[in-house]
């Protein structure tokens, strides 16, 4: 923890330091980074994750078309300088609106839109190579968790495996958290917050002896670290629960490979050990769920091809395999559609069978 | 705990037992229940909710338009028999694919959308009288809870004042929590995940002496429950925070009114006692937020139009003054602009001021 305070901390003072050389040198004080644009992101075929290219761009402050990005980044290292100072943390809305004041005799504002701020925020990441997080800026908060693992944070000692029906609310920032026992297996994340109810009345993560982790939707980013910081801290394997729908199998690339968006943070914010245990084109069959097949609708299948032909998944035949089923099978399935086998089938069968058959698609 | 389920228990048993004693009799069976149409919802004056009048509705077994939902309504009954037994929960969309099983002999389902299964699930919340969670249906799961409260759930001994960052995650069903010791003067629910972070690292429900509520844009059932019994239990006031926007205000009155879609349940779900603490107009003005307002779009001014024309807002003055004042200042404001005062300006200034001069709209 106070390591890391150092390392934002110190990145800070050497962004600083660097424009005050320049100015004291009286030079155009300039500042250079790696381009985020999608001319620069890169599939790292070795580290198996996307991330940013060589190229570099620069902002100087005399250039009439650089001047006001180059001051929202400084701005921006500014509110995080005192964010840190004073131990407090702004969602990205918060700093939009810290950053959005009105220049002295002018009537314009540093930022007039959130995307303004989101993207100086991204900036000053990639020059001082330091996270979001770790700067102080909170993404979404969301999930839930449960499991035979103590945490300690913010001087609470939290017991996941003694939370009532609710389980632990993941926050938007897991930077600062302690992990003191983890008595686990393996780790199953879930897209669906009905699901995760349905494993957690069941008990699964006791029989099984693994975490249970849900959102709602989008992974946020405070549930990738956490995943991620016990992957790594602990050696957990992780497996992926999706609907068996092209947005699932995105999902699921996401968490192992990385975004567009966030290429700039590399292997920061991947998993590339994550495993996808279902839905599949194959249990549609195995388990007779024909007949909960949804229709592909024009969205679906142009977002499969479109999927298909994604670098990291091209070469993979085992998920071009299930790209097929989806045309051969004309349809989608719900990971609830198991629910039409017994409410508990997918706790007491379909898991604990993929699990021990090593069922997965990598 | 035990008496709601002898309750749902014997609910679900009579309404079986009608259907018997008809057949028994050669009569041709009969489901009557209220009308839940646009036609049959009033605002109750006295109980200031939304409820359903006295018009009533009948299903006949022998007769070709009505056997379906006769039978959904049936079946509906039946899983939630075997859900209570088994003492589990199934999520709507898990109740739908356990109904949607082809009648043998032939190509019929009992449901093909999930719409019929969610009616037929209000159909019997209307004719049992027991509420959807009571029959083991669950709503959706979201938001999360600090305070000085401790609870028991299946077992567990729950101190919500030390979860750490993330706070405990509220379930889709309440009904079965246990409130060992509440420590509060009031309840602050808001809209906004990013906001309660930000009160939560304030240790604003400690320092206030409060709990702290949120939801991530629609307030769950799970919620509404929550609020309503730690309102009705412990005698607690409960203020509404939100953006000031028409939707603010809606998702205000759906706490305190109801909502046409959930009519059925009358004042079950309504907490008449509720008041809005913020953003408000005024709020605009005191604290200089102008620079700070989104300019209003079509939607918002025919939604305001709407809002301001529903029967709980008509006689309303102080709601009304709001409703102009959007078009007098011609835009709506985040709760997140109070930030541009400074991070914890809404912690140390705007709450415990509007608190403490009872500044809220009725």
């Amino acid at each position: 923890m106070a390591e890391k305070k150092i390392k934002a901390d110190k990145a800070l003072k050497d962004f600083g330091d660097e424009i005050v050389t320049q100015v004291n040198k009286g030079k155009n004080p300039e500042l250079v980074f790696t381009l985020r644009g999608l001319s620069n992101i890169i599939f790292d075929q070795k580290a198996r994750s996307l991330r940013l290219g060589d190229k570099t761009a620069s902002r100087a402050f005399f250039n009439v078309a650089h001047t006001k990005k180059f001051l929202q980044t400084v701005e921006v290292a500014s509110i995080s300088k005192n964010l840190i100072k004073e131990e407090k943390h702004a969602s990205l809305r918060d700093a939009f609106y810290q950053i959005k004041r009105t220049l002295p005799g002018t009537k314009i504002n540093i930022v007039d839109e959130q995307t303004e701020s989101d993207k100086a925020i991204e900036d000053l990441e990639v020059i001082t190579g330091v996270s979001r997080e770790q700067l102080h800026f909170n993404a979404n908060k969301n999930g839930s968790i449960a499991g035979k693992v103590v945490i300690l944070d913010k001087g609470d000692t939290i017991d996941w495996s003694k939370l009532g029906s609710g389980g632990w609310s993941i926050p938007s920032n897991v930077e600062d958290i302690t992990f003191k026992k983890v008595n686990a297996k393996y780790i199953l994340y879930m897209e669906k917050a009905a699901v995760w109810e349905r494993l957690h009345e069941d008990k699964y993560w006791d029989k099984q002896n693994c975490i249970i982790v849900s959102s709602q939707g989008q992974t946020t980013r405070g549930i990738r670290r956490l995943l991620q910081r016990l992957s790594e801290e602990f050696n957990l394997p992780i497996y992926v629960l999706c609907d068996w729908d092209i947005y699932g199998a995105y999902i699921y690339s996401v968490i192992k490979y990385g975004s567009i968006a966030l290429a700039h943070l590399g292997s920061k914010m991947t998993i590339p050990s994550v495993k996808y245990i279902g839905i599949t084109g194959d249990d549609v069959i195995k388990y007779d769920l024909k007949k909960h097949l949804i229709k592909l609708d024009e969205k679906d299948t142009s977002r499969i091809k479109q999927v298909a032909n994604y670098e990291w998944f091209k070469g993979n035949k085992d998920w071009q395999r299930q790209f097929k089923m989806f045309k051969e099978l004309g349809g989608k399935v719900e990971i609830q559609a198991l629910s039409a086998r017994g409410i508990s089938f997918i706790s007491d069968k379909y898991l604990p069978d993929k699990i021990k058959n090593k069922e997965y698609l990598e």
